[in-house]
């Protein structure tokens, strides 16, 4: 008899996730993958299908848990987790205790806090990857949160599979799966009450905003969302290569950017365009919004020899003899 | 004292829309606008803001109702309109009556009918442009909708400004602000009844999703997707022009596509050149899924020498010679 459907599914996921990074079973040195797990249901799963999956690529597997020392007995819950991923046979496994800052709100402290530690732990154990649990319906949420920043095809393009040394093998299973899989299994997930706080947006999100969508909609909303995150990846992806090259074509030798050329590319390419000159002579990537993109802009498209545009950052855009011309602001615009 | 606020947005608006027809007021023959009109606040206020901003560009501005028979007194809701138009000095003012039949759901055949016969007497009358009252919350709809069916850029890029014949200058505006325009003017907006049935979609998107959505993300979920829709409008457009010159460069002569090229663009530019090769091939458009293309990409991306794929519409495709070959299924495809 094989394994429970869900267990299955989960194996599968990490299997195809890890390919790329298999060796013959019989090298020295096998590459090492560590799964970030919070004890959840959809990390558990992970774990367990990690543990089961990585020898068999000829991978070894480790599992790292963060303690983020916010909620009572989180130090008394990593190790909890440590214990069960011997148990599963993952080695390493630690807990890593970090300190939430509070810089961006608590849900941005916390997530920053956690990837920095994840990141030298890896770092530190030599790891070829970084396991993360997110699901079809972390995805959704997440593209709906971007959606109501209204801000574009990248920004839609939710969660990467790849992100560096991070990999997110569960993006295609809904988060019944993961939870099926720890059933089947006799693994006991916990339950992070945060996950129920309608203090949070993404909590409301999944508790009020999807069920009704679904209901409006009909059945099927994640697994829609999580496509047009795929699909809008895809174009955001090939919009940044043409980008890159109009760039190329486009920049002189001090960054600025032949004005023939910019206005000879559609203007989704040209903003793109725009935004990177504007990052490297720069201004404040995070605080760059469409309104200044479209300033600088009509110095192409719309110029009757209006005077320079001011970027956050202290960067300043002139159109000058054919060229928008990049300069920090101390420099002389006129 | 000048107009309220509302209806000083709406005549802006109209303006902006209609800024590329004016003509001198002097000229003997002035191009027609015509408003389509369903008595709803939307549309009444538009044509209101119409016949006040038409005449100052040089344009004769009339109105079109169209009844669709659907509804008890529906004929005599369309004199009332007909009535009003000319209260406000729009002419020619018609009611169209049109015959709905079934194919593809009751919105859908009402709507293919209603647009049949406005782009009939536009033709009819000679107009210029045909006015339609689609505001940014009918906009934000659509692209909740979409969104549902998961299906990418085009798609979430929601109704256009321009499409042929047919402008839509209140895009941009709040329905809020068209029933505020009415309430100003003394004019009766007529509610349609199926705007509030649940039986339909959209109503429900309106009734109950937007609401919830805007209570769990923050409010201004109605601009945020109106964003959303423009931003993908110019990425889908971008990336159509990119796909039109990949085309261009692939094809054969007798629409075959050379693998090389299609090997070296990015997978949304290859899979959209395969969709208009298939498309000019004889497939059928509305039944070509993304799994069809996918299967056809990976004649390019995961050769093996696999078969050919065959797509809806009776169209075979093959690889051979390193081209792939588009051919209707009753050739042979070995």
């Amino acid at each position: 008899m094989g394994p429970h459907p869900a267990v299955a599914d989960v194996r599968r996921a990490v299997r195809l996730s890890l390919a790329d990074l298999a060796v013959p079973r019989d090298v020295a040195e096998s590459p090492l993958v560590l799964v970030a797990c919070s004890g959840g249901a959809d990390s558990l799963a992970l774990a367990a299908a990690t543990a089961f999956a990585a020898p068999r690529l000829g991978l070894s597997a480790g599992l790292l848990t963060v303690d983020h020392g916010l909620q009572e007995g989180s130090a008394g819950r990593a190790r909890d987790v440590v214990r069960l991923a011997h148990s599963l046979g993952l080695d390493p496994a630690e807990a890593l205790t970090v300190t939430v800052g509070t810089a961006g709100g608590p849900e941005a402290a916390a997530r920053e806090a956690r990837y920095a530690a994840l990141s030298a732990a890896a770092g530190r154990l030599g790891a070829a990857a970084v396991l993360l649990g997110h699901t079809r319906d972390d995805q959704a949420e997440t593209v709906l949160l971007r959606l109501a920043r209204g801000s574009g095809t990248r920004s839609l393009s939710g969660m990467a599979e790849v992100t560096g040394i991070y990999r997110r093998p569960l993006l295609g299973l809904g988060r019944e799966r993961t939870r099926q899989a720890c059933d089947a299994l006799g693994l006991r997930p916990w339950d992070d009450p945060h996950n129920e706080d309608p203090a949070y947006t993404r909590v409301r999100v999944r508790r009020d905003a999807l069920p009704v969508l679904e209901a409006a909609l009909g059945p099927g909303i994640a697994e829609a969302l999580a496509r047009t995150a795929r699909l809008c990846r895809d174009d955001a992806d090939a919009l940044d290569e043409w980008a890159d090259s109009v760039h190329a074509t486009s920049r002189g030798p001090g960054g600025e950017l032949d004005v023939s050329v910019l206005a000879g590319v559609p203007g989704a390419v040209r903003r793109r365009v725009i935004r990177r000159a504007a990052v490297e002579a720069g201004a404040n990537a995070a605080a760059l919004a469409a309104v200044h993109i479209e300033a600088v802009e009509r110095l192409v498209t719309g110029w009757h020899g209006q005077k320079g545009v001011d970027l956050p950052g202290g960067v300043g855009v002139v159109r000058r003899c054919g060229t928008l011309v990049f300069a920090v602001d101390n420099l002389s615009l006129a």
